[in-house]
């Protein structure tokens, strides 16, 4: 299997070292030179693809550009990694990153008015459109993460002392997002389930409008939290926004490309989503999707003349700093765009398998589940002190002996070293994959004595 | 050619698709069915090896993800595209693109204190110390674009009403950091040869003082600017902006990944480059590089603390949002990156390529060069409407009929239907093809009988 995995790498490669014949030749074709390199080349590619069918051979290619390792983590293992799951790429995204890796590749027929949203072909205008339907909002923009999202809405609405509603479990970025901004934050306790409800928010609302005798400026809420990936009482936070009528930001990082997100039902104001994330693209990347009221503001064009020359460029707007995603980055999102609006629709698949595994890991005593059970999401933290852990404390690699097992099972992904407390995700592993993992974890705890349930 | 090129791209799908049957299957390797759907894939790539070989077939693949167009114009073409010629990928870079362009590709060995630029497997704590000596710099960033380098400058420095000098010829991108830090530009006039001037800057300096009673917030200054890529006075600038004491943001757009750039020795507290620009990456992409007295600002540790949790993350840095580029855009800046650092020593070719394609151009009578010549740089604007121009004033296709006849020889990127004032770049063109470019000039302009010179 590893071989065969090598030569498909050196396959692609060589077809690189192919391509760029191309690039360095002239228009007109290769002169006799070239053509002999191209046919040795040619050779070369085929004895890779032979080795490559065969499973033979040793490998050629060791670096790329002598120091950076191949990566074949998602070819050799099952990733359990929290947040790379549901960033993996789809076999169209990486077509479109062979196709338009180039810088900006997206700039080929840019015309008037000059700005990346505007460009048609490839088909990036439409994909804008899409994008803000996908949300259910009005506007959308590429940016170059969901934490730059943020950052264009806190620059546009938070004032220096403003402050914003968070949750207790909001994600740093959140945090430096209004930190950037001059604002300060203000976390809403989580109730004894570590929710974050509508009357919590509401109540800190209150709460910061007595001691600051002003509203916040904004509230930004994660629907699912970076920490258990508990599912958070958007709807009712949204009502509340709507009541005390503050702007409300609708953090998506873990749902958007990944579950269905209706933002208007919501009562969002603005939808952030993360490309890297959760939609199966080239970090970084990720939308901001917003109303037509609040576009007006947060995608504001600018007002800045040059004193002595009188120059404005009109149409680019402060917040994106003009384009935002010119190549590569954005062609992954597009490329992956149909397979990513399509895998929202199975997300009680998803919800299933990722149960299906808790309750098996479950089964092996002393686990616990620190995320709410039954699960709503495909991250979960887990806390196998009373179970794993156990084994780690008298074992002479501790916690490593667990990663010991679990790699050797060709599983990675969890916090190497850590038994105690740890999160996993099992977003896009499919059946047969998610029971080979199950089996997994079972049968190390078979190894170690660890009582399993039937 | 043509089917050849479309054939490489096939022969790379395929074994993209063939990829995917390894991150679909069990580690343990292929069951039965698998192994027969692996083996008739490789029967395919075969035959469209064959293809790609003998230049024979017809395309299987039309578009990516149903939509999207396959992009040969750097394959197809010579592309003479203003602003795509250094960010063109190096093949390494496109070779760590395939490996790493999932998601968070750079984090499967992120450990304590979890920030990129710290992270040793692949080497990307090593490359932010590289890329800082490469530009003579103490310390540097990798951000999401040159504009957000500029981005997080004017954040960290220019407060409200702040004045910030910039040249008459300032990138827009330079116009929007400083409006949404909610500063004002103020630009230096050029001299009668479009170049910007130590003592036009430092009068500058003093009109701003006179009329705010304040001295400028920030200095940017393009080296080579965008319109015209002249070589502005960057060294003189550099000492003005000491004498007056205001910190100076070398935009090396333009320098950065294509010349040699020596921050210290400017005098620059600030050196912001572009990777999908001149440093061969994937966009969006660049680097911020500043002095350590300056690293202690700009790349400044969040101080929020969250009211109820008491949560810090105190190492992620507030302008650049905790991490900035969590995979392939990174992973191709590296892999170009010694490509990148050679080809930089190799800039006087560059420069008198670019002078052989304008010495040739300015043969074509009444062909002219806007941006100083003889050209010290790869980006020229000329003026063609005394040759070319006036052959499109009385054609049925206007202007495009010079497009036309470009593509016709294989040539691209030229403005679509511009034939007075616009932009080209030979950067990165062996002395081959810019042989070729300058003789398909010479054939289009004896074909409509305009005279040139032996």
């Amino acid at each position: 299997m590893r071989m065969r995995i090598q030569k498909t790498f050196e396959a692609l490669f060589a077809l690189e070292e192919i391509r760029e014949l191309f690039r360095t030749s002239l228009p007109t074709g290769f002169d006799l030179e070239e053509e002999a390199a191209f046919h040795r080349q040619i050779a070369e590619l085929r004895t890779i693809v032979a080795d490559l069918e065969a499973g033979t051979g040793s490998p050629r290619v060791a670096k790329i550009a002598g120091t950076i390792d191949l990566r074949t983590r998602e070819e050799q293992f099952i990733n359990i990694q929290p947040i790379q799951a549901a960033g993996r790429l789809t076999v169209e995204a990486r077509k479109a990153l062979i196709s338009y890796g180039d810088g900006y590749s997206t700039c080929d027929a840019c015309r008037k008015p000059f700005r990346l949203d505007k460009i048609s072909k490839p088909g990036i205008a439409e994909f804008h459109e899409d994008l803000a339907k996908f949300v259910n909002m009005d506007q959308a923009r590429v940016v170059p993460g969901a934490r730059r999202g943020f950052q264009a809405v806190t620059g546009t609405l938070v004032e220096k002392g403003d402050s914003v509603i968070v949750s207790a479990l909001a994600h740093y970025t959140e945090f430096l997002a209004v930190e950037n901004a001059g604002g300060i934050v203000r976390e809403v306790p989580l109730n004894e389930n570590n929710i974050v409800t509508a009357d919590a928010t509401a109540q800190k609302i209150e709460k910061v409008e007595w001691e600051t005798g002003k509203l916040p400026a904004l509230m930004m809420i994660d629907h699912f939290d970076y920490q258990f990936a508990n599912e958070h009482d958007i709807a009712g936070i949204g009502k509340v926004a709507r009541q005390y009528d503050i702007p409300f930001l609708y953090n998506g990082a873990y749902t958007v490309g990944i579950r269905p997100v209706d933002g208007k039902k919501i009562g969002a104001d603005f939808v952030v989503g993360s490309g890297h994330k959760s939609m199966a693209s080239v970090a970084p990347s990720g939308v901001l999707a917003t109303t037509d009221e609040w576009a007006a503001k947060v995608f504001r064009t600018t007002a800045m003349v040059g004193d002595l020359t009188s120059r404005m460029f009109g149409i680019k707007e402060v917040e994106m700093l003009g384009c935002t995603l010119m190549g590569g980055t954005l062609l992954s999102m597009m490329a992956s765009f149909p397979a990513v609006k399509a895998r929202t629709l199975k997300w009680d698949d998803e919800v299933k398998n990722s149960n299906y595994f808790i309750d098996r890991l479950l089964k092996i005593a002393g686990s616990k589940v620190l995320s709410e059970y039954p699960r709503k999401h495909t991250l979960t933290k887990v806390d196998t002190t009373g179970s794993f852990d156990t084994v780690a404390r008298t074992h002479k690699r501790r916690g490593f002996y667990f990663s010991d097992e679990l790699s050797s099972r060709g599983i990675v992904g969890e916090f190497a070293g850590a038994t105690r407390t740890w999160k996993l995700n099992t977003y896009g592993l499919n059946e047969r994959k998610i029971r080979y993992l199950a089996d997994a974890f079972a049968e190390i705890a078979e190894k170690y004595e660890i009582p399993v349930a039937p």
